[in-house]
C-alpha cells in the first residue's frame, strides 16, 4: 500500500515530459534513429524465441477466441523503429497461433510515447497495409495508462534509461550538496548527484514495473531492451577518459562555453539535467530479480556490433533527434544550431565516444513474467 | 458478402482524408466549435437516458469483473467538445454501475478522427484530472478501427455528414452529366450531381454501419447525432433562397469570383467537391431503419436552438475551422485569408443563412443496438 501511493506520488511528478524530435525533418528523430533501428534488429531473433517459448495462445485466448491480443509499445516514438518490432512481434505470435493449430487473432496495437511526442507524424507513418489496429497512447511509461489486465504482449526497445523529471535537489543550492551546477549530467558529477540520479532511476524503474503488472494479462509477456553501464564504471568512471553519459558530458561542455559567452545563461546551464540514466549491469539485473511484481524469465546482453555510429555527422544528427526538444524547452527555441555546431566540433576531438561500447554501455534483453498474487 | 466486398472496397476508397483545422490559433476548431458543443449540451440529457435504459452493466460486464468498459467518440476533432461529450457518457455509465449496486469498472476512451486530424493538440488538452485511460485513433470511420466486439459504446456528434472521397464523375467531364463544374457542393447543382452524392451518402453510410457493428460487443449501444435536411427541401431547394448547403454553395461562389480574377485556376475549382452530404429526414430514417446491422432503438430530433449562430465573424470562423485544411490541401497553402475575407462580406448580404434552421438542418438523435445473427 505504501509502495503503491509512493509510486503515485512519483508518477504525479512525472508531467513534464519529453519526447524525440518530430516531424520528418532532417534533425527529426524519423530520420535519425538507425542506431535504434540496429538495436530492434539485434532483438529480433531473441524476441522470436521469447514469444516462442513463453506466449502460449491457448492461455492466452482463454476467455474468447474472438478476443483481440494487445500489443504496446512504450516510448514508440514516430517511427519508422516502431513498426518494424511490431511486424517482428505479431509475426512471431502468429507463427505460434499456427503451430498450435489456432485461427489467427486480431491485433490491437498501442503505441505509447510522451504527450509531447509528435503523434501526428507517427500516425501519417503507419505501414498502409498493416495487419493491426493501431492506436496512440500519450503518456509516462511510469505511471497507468492502460486498464487493468487488458495487455497481452509489453515491448519497449532502449527506452527505460529515460527517468522523465528528476527531484527539484539537483537543480537548486541545497544542504545535500547535490546541485549539479555547470553540468547537464551525472556524468563526471560529485558522488551526491549521481546518487540522486541513481536513486531516482530505481523509484521510476520500481513504478514501471508496477504500473505494468496491473496492466498486463495473468499469462502475458513483457519483453524489454534496457541499456547499462558495464559493472564498475560508475564507480571508475571518473578516472578514466571514456564512461557511459561522457557524450553528454561533452554535450554540457559546449552549453558551459555558450554561457560564458553570453549565449545561453548560466544559471539556464545550472538548472538543465538530462532524465537519462545508465545503471551499472549488475545493479540493474538486481533491481529486476527483486522486483515484487515480475519474474525473470530470460536476461541476456544483445551483441555489442549495434552500438557503433561511421561518422560525425549521423552521430551529432543522432544526439539532436533525441535532445532537441527538451534542450529547446529548456533553454528556448533556436539554440540548437549554434550547440549541435560546436556538439561536432568537440566529438571530431574525441572522435572514440561515437563508439557506445567505448562508452562502456550495453543493452539487456529481459523477458518478464507476471507474479501470480494470492 | 457482396455487400462486404462492396464496403471493403468503399473504405479503400477512403484513404484521402479531412479533418477540422488543428492547433489552438484563432481558426482552429478548437477555438471555433461553440456550435457542435452547443449540440453535444442538446443531447446531454438523451443521451443520459439512453443510456439509463439500454446500458445494462450486467449484460456488459458479464466476461469479467474487472474488463474495463470501451468507449469512442467517433469524429472527435481536437476537443475541447468531444471531451464534454465523453464526460457525460461516463458519468451516466457509473450511473448505472451504482444503482445496480456494483463496482465501478475502468474507462478506456478511444478518440478517432482522420488521420490527418491534429492529434498533437488533442492529446495535449486532455482533461489532466480525467477518470479513464485515453488513446488516438486515426483512420475514417467508413472502414474498421477496432477488433471485432471490442467497444462497449459508441459515439459520434456532427460527424455523419461527412462522406469522405466522393466519386470519380462529380470532378470530371464525363458521360452520366455529374461533373460538378463551377461548384463546390451538390447545393444549387443539376440533379445528376445531387444523385451521386446521395447515393454516395447512403454507401458511406451502410458502410459505417456494417464497420461498428462488427467492433461492438453483443449488448454494446451505439448514440449518433446525425445532421439531415427537413423533408422535402432536396426537391425543392433550389425554388427557394435558403436550403441545406446554402452556405457552402456561397463560399463556392467565391471561389468562382477568385478564379475569375486569376487568384486560384477554375480546373482547382472545378475538380473541387466539400464532401458533406445532408440527408432528408425521412430519407436518413428509412435508411437507418432498412439497415441490416442495428436496431433502431430511439430517434428523435434535437431541439434547434443551438444551430444560430449570432455575429459574421464567429459564423466565418467556424466554417474555417471546418474547412480550410480541406481547402488548402486542394488548393494550395495562403487562399484561405482571401477566401474567407470574401465569404465575410457575403454573408454580411445574406445575413439570414447563420441560422441553420433557416438552412432547414437539422440534428437527429439515434440510439441504435447491434442486431443479433443467428
Amino acid at each position: 500500500m505504501e509502495r503503491s501511493m509512493e509510486n503515485e506520488e512519483l508518477s504525479k511528478a512525472f508531467v513534464q515530459s519529453f519526447a524525440m524530435k518530430g516531424g520528418d525533418g532532417p534533425h527529426s528523430y524519423a530520420q535519425n534513429s538507425s542506431i535504434q533501428r540496429l538495436a530492434i534488429e539485434a532483438a529480433k531473433n531473441l524476441l522470436h524465441c521469447a514469444i516462442s517459448n513463453h506466449f502460449d495462445p491457448n492461455a492466452i485466448s482463454s476467455s474468447s477466441s474472438t478476443s483481440p491480443i494487445s500489443i504496446v509499445d512504450l516510448g514508440c516514438s514516430t517511427g519508422p523503429n516502431t513498426f518494424i518490432a511490431i511486424q517482428y512481434i505479431i509475426e512471431a505470435i502468429q507463427t505460434q497461433y499456427q503451430s498450435h493449430n489456432l485461427p489467427t487473432p486480431e491485433f490491437q496495437v498501442f503505441f505509447n510515447d510522451q504527450v509531447s511526442n509528435d503523434f501526428n507524424t507517427l500516425f501519417q507513418k503507419l505501414p498502409p497495409n498493416r495487419n493491426y489496429f493501431a492506436s496512440g497512447v500519450p503518456g509516462s511509461f511510469h505511471g497507468r495508462l492502460f486498464p487493468r489486465q487488458s495487455l497481452h504482449l509489453i515491448h519497449s526497445s532502449s527506452s527505460l534509461s529515460w527517468v522523465s523529471k528528476l527531484p527539484k535537489e539537483i537543480i537548486r543550492d541545497g544542504s545535500c550538496g547535490a546541485w549539479n551546477k555547470g553540468r547537464i549530467h551525472y556524468a563526471g558529477a560529485p558522488r551526491e548527484v549521481v546518487d540522486v540520479y541513481e536513486e531516482h532511476y530505481k523509484k521510476s524503474l520500481e513504478a514501471f514495473l508496477h504500473a505494468r503488472a496491473e496492466e498486463i494479462v495473468r499469462n502475458g509477456i513483457m519483453a524489454l531492451q534496457i541499456p547499462a553501464s558495464q559493472d564498475h564504471v560508475i564507480d571508475d568512471g571518473n578516472d578514466e577518459k571514456l564512461y557511459p553519459g561522457r557524450d553528454l558530458e561533452l554535450l554540457g561542455s559546449c552549453l558551459v562555453d555558450m554561457a560564458k559567452l553570453g549565449l545561453v545563461s548560466e544559471e539556464k546551464v545550472d538548472s538543465f539535467n538530462i532524465p537519462m540514466f545508465f545503471p551499472q549491469l549488475k545493479e540493474l539485473k538486481k533491481l529486476l530479480l527483486s522486483n515484487e511484481d515480475f519474474s525473470i524469465e530470460q536476461m541476456e546482453l544483445l551483441d555489442g556490433k549495434f552500438l557503433s555510429v561511421g561518422n560525425v555527422e549521423m552521430y551529432v544528427s543522432h544526439h539532436r533527434a533525441a535532445l532537441e526538444a527538451l534542450i529547446e524547452k529548456h533553454f528556448g527555441e533556436g539554440v540548437a544550431d549554434e550547440l549541435f555546431s560546436r556538439y561536432a566540433k568537440k566529438v571530431l576531438e574525441f572522435p572514440e565516444i561515437m563508439d557506445m561500447q567505448n562508452l562502456k554501455i550495453v543493452l539487456l534483453f529481459v523477458l518478464l513474467k507476471p507474479k501470480l498474487h494470492a
